[in-house]
């Protein structure tokens, strides 16, 4: 909410359902950065209720020939441009995913600009669905959107490889490497940038210098308990992250 | 949201008016920049439903000589002070445009600070128009208020001379150079800093290094699609811009 | 709100208490400043509704042994963990003052990680309360918290000696002398890094270049009207400033 466009999304959704509430996630997506943007959505996303309605506007893009998309999955509904930034939150994949192509001239302002869809396009469908109305008055039904390519981690043996996919306000260094990739088994040693720390922690634990922990994401994470490990370590995002299984007996 | 002041404006709004809807248009006004608080509010505020109170407060001369204010304008109400902030949002110029001096002690905290008046003075007149109080319980009618001198295009034949006006988020530079400066003629060249660029953009097209397009508030506006045209070009509010029109057959 | 966590917190929120309305007072708090946390919550507390619940996560011992707890003081609820940053918005001297240790299993999450309580833990509670739960529902009483020190003032005869508690978004310098400190006395001089000012101002006289005033919290704060005083006199928190009194005649 640096300047006023969140603002006049939010009046635009306002004018056309008085009093709807309104819940901000985040505001500090890097510009552009469709990426974290969609990662952020999907981290908040499963903890709200059923019937949420997510706009999530990272749009790089707009007034080109991008599609607007308009989506439900797992029970709440999602709007935006269909560039990834929602492929994370609400795959393909998931229970009930059925999606439109937002194209009905009904559901936007009487004037759209080719540089805001969030104020002109995705507002006023927002809500268009928050008054109760149906996904399918939006546009044409359609059975894809883009799927953002996450990379993935590979493993070769006793070895992990990922990267760091994002840094959160603590400077902490969130990976691609899951829960389930380590696949039960005992975490040896993890490495960044030279750095090595060994068994994996349960929380930021502030008697040690720096730890690695399964996040409250299910990913791996490496910290500096006090300190941001991203400005210490030197890292951001795509930096190599390695991690040694401890061998089976 | 920096810091506690927003909250504890919040608190005091809703201590005299419980459950009224808050909407954040934006805290990144930087301090004391009366005009890009003016502007930011003039680009949210009609977006929003009638009846709404808009409250902004940059506010360097607290607890000095300046008034408190509170307007109507086209159907929708503004509380701020008397320095020019809310003059672009609700100009004299207005439908239905009608203001008072917000004097009546009766409408504002107990004990009122004098480097404050956002929680002590302004928070409490905003609840009582949010319970629907009437605008001339705040205070003496006033047929005038502080107006705010934007920097004005000069045309020269076919050159326009204007400024940068503000910076976003995305670092892009928004001119006071608006559409309808340009009179329907077509753009050939803007330049800013020695850097050319041709003919406008319709939207931030990727393609491009650097745009010239006229963005969702119909101003002119210097874009690096991806990047920050602020840090690359070293361009800041008041940065000469000029637009030269092609020539008439 | 830079990333995705307090989204996830509102989430588990509104999924177990629906249209709960949620105000948020500040998400500016650097990592793990417990003491900054709990200054900015005192501030804003106070000039809320009788009723609030007032949630604070600064928490840098999470997933260790510090206790979570709830508390009822002056009318107001507050939730966070036992480590000091609620101390000062509920202090245990404060008339109405009983508390529990948040440990009830049935308000809280499914799975708890140990990284983070305020998605997984507060967030619930906060819903038992908001939803009109009792207190004692959340555990079992306790008659104690973790109470901050703040840094006191010290006098020596007509010398106050006191440090900068907090820098505000202005960068005003914030200190740990209070109006009650100066006794009805007049001020001769505040000091602060060779810098010298007279008697208080009662504003932020832009006529001045740096002021020294009773803020409204009632603390002495030392500003440079238009500009940012932290970064002028380059001094943050814990910077001694010193406050000469006028002798008694």
């Amino acid at each position: 909410m640096q300047d006023a466009f969140v603002g006049a999304m939010k009046g635009a959704l306002l004018a056309r359902c008085p009093g709807v509430q309104i819940v901000d996630i985040t505001h500090g997506v890097p510009p552009q950065a469709i990426r974290i943007g969609a990662l952020r959505l999907a981290s908040a996303a499963p903890y709200f209720p059923v019937g949420t309605i997510h706009l999530a506007v990272v749009d790089p893009g707009v007034g080109g020939p991008r599609r607007a998309v308009a989506m439900e999955s797992r029970s709440q509904l999602f709007l935006g441009p269909d560039n990834g930034v929602l492929s994370l939150a609400a795959p393909l994949s998931s229970v009930g995913w059925r999606a439109v192509e937002v194209t009905n001239p009904a559901h936007r302002l009487a004037r759209v600009s080719d540089t805001f869809h969030g104020r002109d396009l995705f507002a006023p469908a927002a809500a268009h669905l928050a008054r109760g109305g149906a996904l399918e008055d939006l546009g044409e039904p359609t059975d894809w959107i883009v799927e953002l390519a996450l990379p993935q981690p590979a493993r070769d043996g006793d070895v992990i490889r990922g990267v760091v996919l994002d840094i959160d306000r603590f400077g902490n260094l969130v990976t691609n490497i899951c829960a389930q990739d380590l696949a039960g088994r005992t975490v040896q040693q993890v490495s960044v940038r030279g750095l090595r720390i060994g068994e994996l922690s349960t929380s930021y634990d502030a008697s040690e210098r720096v730890v690695a922990v399964i996040d409250s994401d299910d990913r791996l994470e490496i910290a500096m308990p006090g300190r941001s490990a991203a400005a210490e370590i030197v890292a951001g995002p795509d930096e190599p992250v390695e991690v040694r299984l401890r061998p089976l007996a």
